[in-house]
């Protein structure tokens, strides 16, 4: 039976392909927990599946509340519309753009289920403050760690911090050519409820030792499809992440030292004993002093061959065949679905009849998230990151210094 | 500015890599045009997705009823759980393992919404009479042809009949070594509201036409992660496609020549005018007749080297390191999730105070498909495509027989 693949063969298809190829990646999964010190990893298909797993596993559902902020990527609240849970927005600290942990505790109430910080831009969250304030009310933190998955916080990597993490893999710190991300946690309940979310049914069944997971198991959890296809080049990448990453860092340090000179620009702040991995390398534009906007700075900057994008207002403009510049307007809560109130039809989730006080996403509510968008410009890991050195950042210096010399013709226009 | 990217070339990050590869295959789309004939096509990042996009454009929410079948793997169904839609089941033809039309017929009420049968193990569905049905009733099919991408009705290619089509490139007839789907539709609306359920903002900003549309595309529609990472060889799989088809539809014909012949096994039956493409090869096994299980009988295939499996039953047990073999305990409605009928919590979606008649699946409802499940086992695509020929059909058959000759000794065990 020679062409025949056989039993215990049976793993490579007639067609030459192996089966293997399109198998979970263990050896990934393995080579995380090693690199972070978490006890437990996953990959998944992406980061936002990463952050559904943890939502789900978390039990959060109709009527429940989960801390989040406006100030991020569209998938992080997304992620929690998707569980059909309320997402309440927390507003973030001006110099770190994470989420003001402060402000958080104002707003936890008894419907509160877990917190979802971001680690934006690749500046980790104020992960220990939450750990304590969600411990303090018997509730979850999960961190979107999408952004800064080479990062850590005295010395301890992330994904060893909050109770569960989400990496993403997709033009990351650690990329694949494949995307996909992973979750990270220390609790293996979580990590098995996260299952749940959307696995294989027999590998749930292989995995899973909790009755209470195993029962959906020949559902696949939810049934929803958050498999990795595999690692890609993550697990290459992950080689040498610190390697790129302290590059990386070393490059920002080098646009940090010229730019704090120039009037009118703020470069990035980094928290003391946080680690910033600059996926983004973010400044604050001050258009008072310069007399121009924000955006036309951007515009001359992109003249001037530097990529710089206006995160949050341009919505993470991308350039493909298909993609076309659009103006968000501000942050995710001033966005049609949260002033709409009604993603999946008859108010659901905002104004489910479980939601005990139905949210309502008014401007005016984040101040310093709404202050920040019109402020900030970002430099994108890929020009930061080598071959890069420090020859190329002195070039992105001087683009800029042309721009800044020039301004008054950008005012004449 | 040698290293540095400029604008126009910012495509190409410091690193080296090309965000082209991450770019979503607008050449696959188009292709996938050209092969079926649909008017439009988009890559998702899987078949799942390629169904939650559908049910999403076709407005599926909270309270909606869609008609489905409990014969079918678990993403069909999860997918209209995932819109918070409640799946009604429809019993199946024993002959084709798909949709029973009359019995569809006598399912619907003035709260379905839309119609998902399937084109199970590569045979399509009766979508014509569904059609027709769904065109009286002022509904929507969306055909879940995950399993038949290459499949035809009346000569006509699937992606180009039903309202919406999903494809799905995980080890289907149209294979690719990244995972990834389709969604097929002759109509723009429904293509460009598709989109909605998850796709990156500046693509929807540039794809869309309609109002109603646009104004979602800051969130990136719902912000769930859709999106194409590529299409992996699946390009290179849709050139040879039929031929690829066609010789697997040659050594099906083979082995149901053979198979005919012998007693207590029914070869799998094709509609005229409809082309099985199998993915699967699908007998039944007359247990009373041969006076063993067929899980016994699958069994010993299996350690004669052919890959046998009770699909539904054994919840399309993959061989993995991680997975293990589990008894899901037949079809879909019969599973945990639809007995405890509390997916999300506080009974959602099932139980939902928007649904008007809260469903109850009980053992019983769906006679045909609760007796096949317990019947067939299926000879997976790997085995009966190209390379493979005739010579290696004979060989299964060889072991088949092998197999029944020395029945009474499987008795004895």
């Amino acid at each position: 039976m020679s062409k025949l693949a056989l039993f215990g063969g049976a793993k490579t298809l007639g067609d030459g392909r192996d089966l293997k190829s399109s198998w979970p990646q263990k050896g990934m999964d393995e080579a995380l927990c090693e690199y972070t010190g978490a006890k437990y990893a996953r990959c998944v298909s992406s980061g936002t599946a990463a952050l559904i797993s943890g939502l789900f596993a978390a039990g959060c559902g109709p009527g429940d509340e989960v801390l989040t902020v406006a100030y991020t990527w569209v998938a992080t609240v997304a992620a929690i519309l998707r569980v059909n849970a309320v997402p309440i927005f927390v507003d973030i600290d001006p110099q770190t753009f994470c989420m003001d942990a402060e402000d958080a505790r104002r707003k936890i109430t008894p419907q509160t289920k877990a917190i979802l910080p971001v680690d934006f831009y690749g500046h980790p969250a104020p992960i220990p403050e939450l750990m304590e304030l969600a411990e303090q009310h018997g509730i979850v933190v999960i961190e979107d760690a999408c952004q800064a998955s080479t990062g850590e916080i005295n010395g301890v990597k992330l994904g060893n911090i909050a109770h569960f993490t989400a990496f993403s893999w997709s033009g990351k710190p650690i990329y694949s050519n494949t995307g996909g991300g992973a979750y990270l946690t220390n609790d293996r309940s979580l990590y098995e409820r996260a299952l749940l979310a959307g696995q294989h049914p027999t590998v749930i069944q292989g995995v899973a030792t909790d009755p209470e997971v195993l029962k959906y198991a020949s559902m696949g959890g939810t049934g929803d499809n958050m498999r990795a296809v595999g690692a890609g080049s993550a697990m290459e990448q992950l080689l040498d992440a610190d390697v790129r990453t302290n590059a990386r860092i070393r490059n920002c340090a080098y646009l940090t030292g010229k730019l704090s000179q120039l009037p009118g620009i703020t470069p990035p702040y980094v928290r003391p004993g946080y680690k910033h991995v600059y996926h983004y390398y973010t400044c604050q534009w001050d258009a008072d002093y310069w007399g121009i906007s924000r955006d036309r700075f951007c515009e001359a900057l992109n003249a001037e061959g530097v990529y710089a994008v206006a995160y949050i207002n341009d919505a993470n403009y991308q350039f493909t065949p298909e993609s076309k510049k659009l103006q968000a307007g501000g942050p995710i809560h001033l966005r049609t679905i949260f002033q709409e109130r009604n993603l999946y039809g008859r108010g659901c989730p905002f104004q489910c009849p479980h939601v005990k006080n139905p949210p309502v996403y008014r401007k005016g509510d984040l101040p310093v998230s709404e202050e920040m968008c019109e402020q900030e410009f970002s430099l994108a890991q890929g020009h930061l990151s080598p071959p890069c050195d420090e020859q190329d950042m002195q070039l992105m210096i001087d683009a800029i210094t042309k721009v800044l010399d020039n301004i008054d013709e950008l005012k004449e226009e």
